[in-house]
Parts: structure tokens; C-alpha cells; sequence
């Protein structure tokens, strides 16, 4: 077996550890004669992995007492659907900062239930930045403000925190879909009324999706909202009103544990900036590759790239793959390329990138 | 490593085949260098293994050509809402037919959407049986009746298919919820406007769902129905308009091999009626033991049973228990004990439970 280095932007690369212990329990989890995947939901064997799963989350991101972790399905994509059918509440508007693809598909799929206010929007930009906060236009009584802070497919990422006090507003709570950067960067829980990510980028594997909400939040879904995706409903039951996504459960519990013995999300926000340091230094004093994204904003998590001579795009995608360095291409609707460097890539795959990058240049030039 | 025979209702026993397989291709699909939970969703190796499941099912149910196959989220439970909200149309009411608890789930979420007709219900009968199509009470022009052919909690299974047109009804699409008994049947699709079911009973891992649907029930979707749960939108992306569950797709597609190689839903069927008989035989020859569910309408996949002496149960499930017999206590609304004998289960897990419940009797009685 070799395995090669990832760089594909979700569903991504995961720690060998975890997937050598999920190899070892699948037939039998620790002496139960049946691996997790075949386990009741509501057995003592799997409550145990789950309520694990939701303690370790909430020592990883110091989640305050009054948030509850729901394990749902249906992905972002979901979500953006179920963050208004639960919090519109009796609001008629919802706030919106359009920073790219995401938080785009996000807006357009709220209209269907809200009357959406765009609060701020970086499209001018190419939506290569972030509007600042002074900027934002909130309105006056929203139900939420939706951000998307760090953009998969512009690799894009918000350089501050989302902290309304900052702008006077505190009341309002901010809505940030982490998918792509959950767990990569220390956050401050409390600042937030709900956070959401699909787990299939930092976390595991597709299926599963995370909600940290603020409990005061529960409770206002509209009556057309599905029970299994009301989130008072998913709260109150523990996350098993319906069957939860069992197994991809027990794979993110593994992830937190592996970043537990990382060090935490401390320890692993530091070898995040090293592997974007590295690549985006190397990137900025090369003549052959360049990134166009306001390096302020550049995210950690998802670096897109071009080839200055784009008639070279499929040579360097061809010799890249050929040499173990996989899933570089570039979002179709930005292009050029895209590494995309998640918690459980390590240092050695983005250096075996840049090697390869100075070396396929050297040729090329 | 010592396996258990497992009985749990869902999720449940899997083929070891299957586990064998996937745990020693964890970390390198076919020599990708990555393992299948690892990959883009859009990628060559993944699409592959999307396509050979679907193929594959579409094989061993006979789906007609004018069918989708849709790999949904949110299991039943979540279907119980998307159903009318994806098939009411311009149409006030839908007909259910209840025979158990989880057609009795469904039809009160369907409340929510839609005039909700029960046209049959076999709750004056304890549900312990499933009412004649000659007494269903149809409205004048439901948008589907909605049926639950086998229930889960109660073991009660239709024993004939729900073909409208025996009842000169055969413009009204049915919908059947099959989550526990789908593929271990021969069933004419044909008979039917939508089937679906979780897979985590009969097919693999919890977090997927399956949907089968005649593609002139597509595109009459609700204006609130969340875009990655509308029918249309996902078959039109062919699953992927969310990130689909793609590990739990890659073990349904396992499971489907293995049934392939069983000899396919026919032959499949031929040893769950004899395990059923082993078990059913015995259990009504018996002093000991009871089956209360009308004989003609027994589950072939979920039997419940009952201790005639009641006070013997908690010395039945630790006996059981430590000669590894698991998961065999009833549901809670139905007490007593079930034993569910899915596919997976073979014929000398079913034997070592008759066994047992034997020598249990032969030494309490």
C-alpha cells in the first residue's frame, strides 16, 4: 500500500491513525463482537462513542454550557434550508455577508423563507476579501446574521472573528458555516448564536453534519420545518430522533481524540499557519504560480493557485498526479488549482507540494 | 475476536464479507492511494463506486427504466416529511394506511403538509395484522397512499403487494415505506409510485437513505421544501447536489455484491422464509413462548416474542445474552423480546437462538 498525499477539498484526507483503528474495530469494537457499524443507536456500546464524540467537541472548542452539539444530516446544504426554517422565528429579515460561493448558495436558498437583507458583499472584489465589519449594513431587527467564514472554493477567510459588539449589535446572533475550518483555528464559542459544518472537511466523514447552537435559539421552527431537522426536536433527543449517522459518528469521535493527542486546537492552529506559511511564501516569491486573494484574507485551509501560463495547467496536473500529489485541480468556477490542506494533512505532504511546484517550474520556465 | 449473533432491530448485523472487505480497504481503495471515506465525491474512483451500487440495486430489484434511485439523507423518519412535501402537488390529501407504529409516525408527520386520510388502520386489532385492500376507504383523489409494508416494532408484514389496481385504483400512486424489509423479497416494483427506506436495517450503514421513485412524481415539490431534499433536484444531480454519504453508499454497494453473489433477491428470499419458518415453527409449537401477530401478516425479518411468564424476561436477556445472543429485548411500546433476521443473519444464527430459547425453556419451565 502507498498512499498518496490528498489535497482534495472534501470529502478529505484523515489521519492514518484513525483510519488504522477503524481498520482494526471493524469486525469487533473492543470486545463487543460487532463492529460499530452494526450497533443499535440506542445500545450502551454506541451512547457511549456518541456521548465521547460530544464531550471531546466540547473540550476542543470549549463549547460554554448553554450550547447544545447536534450530530444531523443533510450537509451544509441542508443547512442552509434549516437555519432559517429554525431561527426566523417572528422575524421577517435575515442578514447575509456574501463572501463567495458558499454564503452565495446560502443567500439564495434563504430567500425561500425569509426576506434576506445582503449586509455586505465582497462580489466587487471577485470576492477575493472581506468586508470589514464597519461596513456591514445590518438591518434593523434581524433574526440572524449569516456568514460563511472560510470560503471552500475562493479560499477565502474571515482574519477576525464576527463579533457584533464590535459594531454595537451584539443582540443579534451570528449564524458561521465552519465547514472547512472547524477545529483548524481557536474560536470563541460564545461569540456565535450557532455554527454549522459539514463534517466531511475537518472532521470526517460525509453524512455528518455539526450544529453548535445557543439554547436560547431551540424552539423557534416554523411549523413546516421537518421534525427531524427541528432543532429543538434533534436537542431535546439527544441527537436520535431519528437514527443519527452512526458510524461517521464514531469516525469524527476518532478524529477528536487524534487532535486531543495533537495537542488541541491550539497546538494544531500553529501547524495550520506553518503549512500556510510555507505554501503561500513560496507562492508569493514565485514568477510561475500566483494567488489573488487579499492576503489578509487568504485562508489556511484552501489555497487556490494559477499557473501564470495556464496552457501548462494540464502538464502540472498530469506530472503532479503522477508523482502522489492528488486532487489539485481548481473549483470549475474559479479554475487553475487548489490545495486544499486540512488538519490532517501534515507539514511533509505540503513541503512534498512545494518541492514538487519549484521543481515542475524549474522545467517549465 | 469473537462475533456475536446480533439481533438488533437497526442498525444491524452486516455480511462479515462486507467488513472484511472494507476494513482492508481502508486506507487504499483499489490501489488509489486513499480510502473511499477520503475521496471527492466527484471524483473518478468514487463516482465509480456510486454508479456500481446504483447499478446494482437497480439489478436486484428489477427498478424499470422509468424509475430513479435516488441516496438520500435523514432516513425514514426524515421521508415521513419530504414524501408529502415532494408529492402533494397541486392535490389536498393523501390516504395512509396504518398498520403499526411507524406508519402511525408517518401519517401524523404528513399532517403537517397535507389533509391526511387514514383509509385503513389495524390499531382496533393491537396491530397485529395488516387490513384487506378490500377495505381500504381511499379518498376521492389522494395524491398517494402511503403504506408501511413491513413495521419494524410491531413484526407485522404485508403478505400480499399493494397493487391499486386490484382495487380498481390503479391510477393512485402508492408509496411504501420498506426500510426494514427491502431486498429481502422479490418485489414488482411496477406496483408502486415510491419506495423508500434507511439502510441501516437491510442494507448498511445508518446515514443513508434510499429513494425509489417514478420520474413522473418529480417536480411538484413544495416552495419550502429545503432544495438538497427535493426529489427532482437531487435526481436531476444524480445524488450529489449535497455531498452525498459516501461511505455508507460504498458499504451498500458491498452489501448489494454480496447479495449478487448469494444468488440475488429470489434466493435470498428463499432462506429468509426458512429462517422465518425455524423460528415461527418453533415458537408455535411452544408452552413456553409466543408469537400474538395474525399468522398470515408475521414479519419474516423482525419477530417479536413473548416469555409467557413475564418474570423470567430479565433471566432470558442475561442468558441469552452471555451465550452471545444480543440485542433481543422488544421495543418499548411492544415489550417482550424481537429478534430481527435480516439478511445478514444466516440461517445458524437463527438455529443458535432456537437452540437456545429451547434449552432456556427446557430448564425454567
Amino acid at each position: 500500500m502507498s498512499r498518496v498525499w490528498n489535497f482534495s477539498a472534501g470529502p478529505a484526507v484523515l489521519p492514518e491513525e484513525v483510519l488504522r483503528q477503524a481498520a482494526a474495530e471493524m469486525l469487533d469494537w473492543q470486545g463487543e463482537g460487532m463492529g460499530v457499524m452494526e450497533m443499535s443507536h440506542r445500545g450502551k456500546a454506541f451512547t457511549t462513542i456518541a456521548a465521547a464524540a460530544e464531550a471531546d467537541l466540547r473540550e476542543l472548542l470549549a463549547v460554554p454550557a448553554n450550547y447544545r452539539i447536534l450530530f444531523m444530516q443533510g450537509g451544509a446544504i441542508a443547512q442552509n434550508a434549516l437555519i432559517p426554517m429554525n431561527l426566523m422565528g417572528d422575524r421577517k429579515v435575515a442578514d447575509y455577508i456574501v463572501t463567495g460561493a458558499w454564503s452565495m448558495k446560502s443567500h439564495k436558498e434563504a430567500r425561500k423563507y425569509a426576506e434576506v437583507n445582503v449586509a455586505a458583499s465582497s462580489e466587487a472584489s471577485g470576492f477575493t476579501t472581506v468586508p470589514a465589519m464597519l461596513d456591514w449594513k445590518l438591518s434593523a431587527d434581524p433574526a440572524y446574521v449569516f456568514t460563511c467564514t472560510n470560503e471552500t472554493i475562493g479560499g477565502v477567510e474571515y482574519p477576525f472573528e464576527p463579533d457584533l459588539a464590535n459594531i454595537g449589535r451584539g443582540d443579534v446572533p451570528v449564524v458561521a458555516d465552519m465547514s472547512s475550518h472547524i477545529l483548524s483555528r481557536v474560536i470563541d464559542v460564545s461569540k456565535y448564536g450557532l455554527i454549522f459544518g459539514g463534517a466531511q472537511k475537518n472532521i470526517g466523514p460525509a453524512g455528518l453534519s455539526i450544529v453548535i447552537v445557543r439554547d436560547d435559539l431551540l424552539g423557534h421552527a416554523m411549523p413546516d420545518c421537518p421534525t427531524a431537522f427541528n432543532y429543538k426536536t434533534v436537542a431535546d433527543n439527544g441527537s436520535m430522533y431519528n437514527t443519527p449517522p452512526t458510524y461517521a459518528i464514531y469516525i469524527a469521535g476518532l478524529v477528536f481524540q487524534w487532535l486531543k493527542r495533537q495537542g488541541g486546537v491550539a497546538a494544531i492552529e500553529a501547524r495550520n499557519v506553518a503549512k500556510a506559511s510555507l505554501l503561500y511564501d513560496f507562492l508569493d516569491a514565485s514568477d510561475f504560480y500566483e494567488n489573488r486573494i487579499d492576503p489578509a484574507c487568504r485562508s489556511r485551509m484552501n489555497v487556490p493557485f494559477f499557473l501564470k501560463n495556464e496552457a501548462l495547467n494540464d502538464a502540472f496536473l498530469a506530472e503532479s498526479s503522477a508523482a502522489g500529489l492528488v486532487q489539485l485541480k481548481g473549483h470549475k468556477s474559479v479554475g487553475g488549482m487548489r490545495a486544499s490542506i486540512y488538519n490532517a494533512m501534515p507539514l511533509t505532504g505540503v513541503q512534498a507540494l512545494v518541492d514538487f511546484m519549484r521543481d515542475f517550474a524549474a522545467r517549465k520556465a
